[in-house]
């Protein structure tokens, strides 16, 4: 008995048979004693179609025009939501963004909650009211509605979990939880009871799509306890907190991302502060770089191999050619990214050569390696990915 | 040159199309020197497709609720046609109800407007914005939204042109002004440049849907002159003001209600205040009485013959059965109304009889009579509704 606060995505509530399995879930949880904040996003493909009804207008739109636009979603999606619930019998009051106190910046299309102010929230409780939000959405000082960017329906729970130290902030989705690895491609890939922030964000990072790092973030900033379940099965998902337990894994995940493009740049001159012109002009043009790589060649020259985001590839490639005269400049899209997370591997020394080994016993050519505390990624051939994720996961999760 | 408010209605901004079309007419107007306030309705069939929405999931949703959910409408509509002028290149930008101030009272679903805020109006008009606002919706003292009823969209442009002192109130429709009869039925009917408020209401409740009747009421309380014209063809509409010049015809119009049923109380025993009795029951139940004749019969008894809405005739029939014993009680609904408004009639003593051998000569038997002011309306067979419009219209009407 307590606090909960429940976020439901758009598939949750894509459709009227949808919307009333998520009120039951609610009730559900209503009914045991507890306070209930749900957090919902806009039905299905609702947002899609208003950014085309939007785009056949004027595809380069203000973006304050859009917000007002995109936030019309979640009005449909709470205030249904709402109806269902007061159809099972219990008391439900449905509040848009800025009813709940959502104050933000005025970066429209990409805004940041500042504070939330909790009276109407916390007068709705009182009232032993369900209270179902409009996630995404917020106001600013203008008093113009403004939307947190993707993902922003997450940080939206997370953020009224914080404000009002609920008990517990549940992520319902289309998976279970958050898994040791994609369960649909690799045999005998588990649930995890528990995860810490640190390790979800790092699997968020990698390409596992469960949690939005932002949320994830917040939540580790104010200690907010979350859960990944599913929606269509409500049993325990995966806890998500500052310290969880290993449940004798050496590891928590193995991830695949294919949207890595490596660049390599050959026979560079090795003046002073090259590599600082060439990192400063991508990040100049807001191109991410994660993993470097720098190597001396002979004759006062070097290379540096790095990787960016796929569609960042060409983009970097061109900039870089303008730059440079008298060296070779390359991109190799048809690579990936495969990553162990895990908060214990720092104190075993033998994980990077377990998961080398494992490579290596599949045949499988490392091009690239970077590591941190928690994590180990290596980059190799695309057409690899799925047979490297396999054998690291068989080699580090044990077998029931 | 001045302040102009324009409103649209939902067919105008159906879709993309008609989007661009009403920005251009915003635009125009703006481009001549005119400060523009366009107040539009939800698109085409959202607010129908949004009603069935929330019947799938609960057809006795909280009245709230609905409202919550209805006021999503105009919020896409709004934002869209602001995107639409500002692609024309104009400054532009979109206000919710409650963002421009519209302050009602909490009778969800059928809210009346208490006040208008017009801080936020005035400053966009000063920073030389168009200002595209959300008819049909507002917001209560507990920051909850509302929204007008039927034909809600109308008063709220009134409201503002009454607020902010406007030079006119444009109610842009699908047809090019207010005629003298339907001119899809009568030949030679007629564009009137201009009718009176009380001509107006007349003709609106008589059934010539063009303007809602709250909206012509405010616009008659505020002295705000109103002008009915095309979103298609947008040339000079029917201006609705206090006087209004006459055009050397006698009467202003023509119209036809198929929407009326005729009860008739036989050989009622006429005991003192039986009648009132009579109707005090039909309005306790909400059943709107029209027209009222008594006639006096033998041996003490009287008959009574009333018309009410067509779905109310049966409803009023087993009410009176319950209530009166030994008289009989009858309903036809296959009558019709046909009424001449004008507000010189008074002074022409020769309206009603010219009105009635017009109907004589085509043979049609007049069931009742009913005369205002400004109206004579008869009851007939509903099967000579548009043989009686024509033919009243031709003796009023002059050809060209």
């Amino acid at each position: 008995m307590g606090l909960i606060v429940q976020k439901f995505g758009g598939s949750s509530v894509a459709n009227a048979e949808r919307v009333m399995n998520v009120a039951r879930i609610v009730t559900d949880t209503y009914k045991k004693g507890n306070d209930v904040i749900v957090v919902v996003s806009a039905q299905g493909d609702t947002t899609d179609d208003l950014i085309e009804k939007a785009n056949e207008i004027n595809p380069k739109a203000a973006k304050r025009e859009m917000d007002q636009l995109l936030c019309a979603g979640e009005q449909i999606s709470i205030s249904l939501l709402a109806m269902a619930i007061e159809s099972l019998g219990f008391p439900v009051i449905s509040l848009l963004g800025w009813q709940a106190g959502f104050n933000t910046n005025s970066i429209y299309s990409n805004a940041r909650i500042k504070n939330i102010k909790t009276n109407r929230l916390q007068a709705e409780i009182a009232k032993h009211n369900i209270v179902v939000v409009a996630g995404f959405q917020g106001i600013n000082r203008y008093d113009d509605l403004t939307t947190l960017g993707r993902g922003g329906s997450d940080t939206s729970a997370v953020a009224i979990a914080a404000a009002l130290k609920a008990d517990r902030c549940q992520i319902f989705t289309d998976v279970e939880g958050v898994y040791t690895a994609d369960p649909r491609k690799v045999d005998n890939a588990k649930k995890l009871k528990e995860i810490t922030y640190d390790e979800m964000l790092e699997l968020a990072t990698l390409g596992a799509q469960v949690l939005n790092n932002r949320s994830v973030e917040m939540a580790k900033k104010y200690g907010v306890e979350l859960e990944v379940l599913s929606s269509l099965n409500p049993i325990p998902g995966t806890i998500v907190k500052e310290v969880a337990k290993m449940e004798k894994m050496l590891i928590r995940g193995v991830t695949k991302d294919k949207d890595v493009a490596l660049v390599s740049i050959l026979n560079l001159q090795d003046t002073p502060g090259v590599a600082f012109k060439i990192f400063s002009k991508l990040a100049s043009k807001n191109i991410n770089v994660d993993i470097i790589l720098q190597s001396f060649g002979r004759d006062g020259t070097k290379d540096i191999v790095f990787t960016v985001n796929k569609e960042n590839g060409p983009v970097a490639v061109e900039l870089l050619n303008d730059m440079l005269d008298d060296c070779k400049i390359v991109c190799n899209t048809e690579v990936a990214k495969v990553s162990i997370v895990g908060a214990g591997m720092e104190s075993h020394p033998g994980t990077a050569s377990k998961m080398f080994e494992a490579l290596y016993e599949s045949n499988i050519n490392i091009q690239m390696i970077s590591t941190s505390e928690i994590k180990i990624s290596v980059v190799i051939d695309a057409e690899a990915a799925d047979r490297a994720v396999s054998a690291v996961h068989k080699a580090f999760i044990p077998n029931d």
